[in-house]
């Protein structure tokens, strides 16, 4: 078993993209993470739901949760604002979320050890042809336990 | 608009129950995230999907990803072996997980810095009454994003 034959289609956003709709593709896909590809179709970032909302917030409460309660509630509307006529690569920088990648013939096991040393939601699968890069698919933990369990007869 | 407005229903699973069974909701769910409670109702860990499968790891596999290439094909199906009689509260201790949790009164701003912070997929949102702690739901990171939109009124 590859880890080819594990990878499932996630949706995706490029760096170009308007950051409030990835915002949104997010909110209403229910998504655990963003999954950001370059021009060139190769992975750019993967962002965990909870450091895109870090991304919202005023540094000072993203330093100190304790500042939210003095924080007007009628600020609640002025977060999303933030993201208006940003891109998704001004919002969700590459160097502060790289995206762990494999080739199609990775072992789960070695994907599973990426994913637990990265703390990340998801593992990208992908393909070079060359220059070339192409999203094969994406792996999530519960596809790993999927295939563990299954491996084991359980 | 106070948390309680924004919490969901969590599937969870609590401290006495088998490991196995847990995975398996895991993965059958596609759950990102697993809720712990403990025999007294009250949130004991919440295990981001990627340290579960830490936890499935051998040591030297968790420490040294490469490692996991040299390991034999067959050992996949023993990962899953080792949760057998194991409990949740064996498999998912508490001191590695402790669950950020959130009283029903917490702003929303409030919830997205712990989020933040503690890098969890999900925070718990309970009511304390005297000694007794009642699991009100859960908040996602898409949940608060779509919180932060809709103030936007974008």
């Amino acid at each position: 078993m590859r880890v080819h034959d594990l990878a499932e289609p996630y949706p995706f956003v490029t760096t170009d993209d308007d950051a409030m709709d990835a915002a949104r593709m997010l909110a209403e896909q229910s998504l655990p993470a963003l999954l950001v590809l370059g021009a060139d179709g190769q992975p750019h970032a993967i962002v965990p739901g909870s450091q895109l909302i870090r991304q919202l917030l005023p540094a000072y409460v993203a330093e100190d949760p304790a500042l939210a309660c003095v924080v007007g509630e009628r600020h609640d509307g002025e977060l999303a604002e933030r993201l208006a006529g940003l891109t998704v690569a001004e919002w969700a920088p590459r160097r502060l979320y790289p995206p762990p990648v494999v080739g199609p013939d990775a072992r789960p096991m070695e994907v599973a050890a990426l994913m637990a040393r990265t703390h990340s939601p998801l593992v990208a699968v992908i393909e070079r042809d060359g220059d070339q890069v192409m999203l094969l698919g994406t792996v999530t933990a519960a596809r790993l336990m999927q295939h563990f369990i299954a491996a084991a007869g359980l």
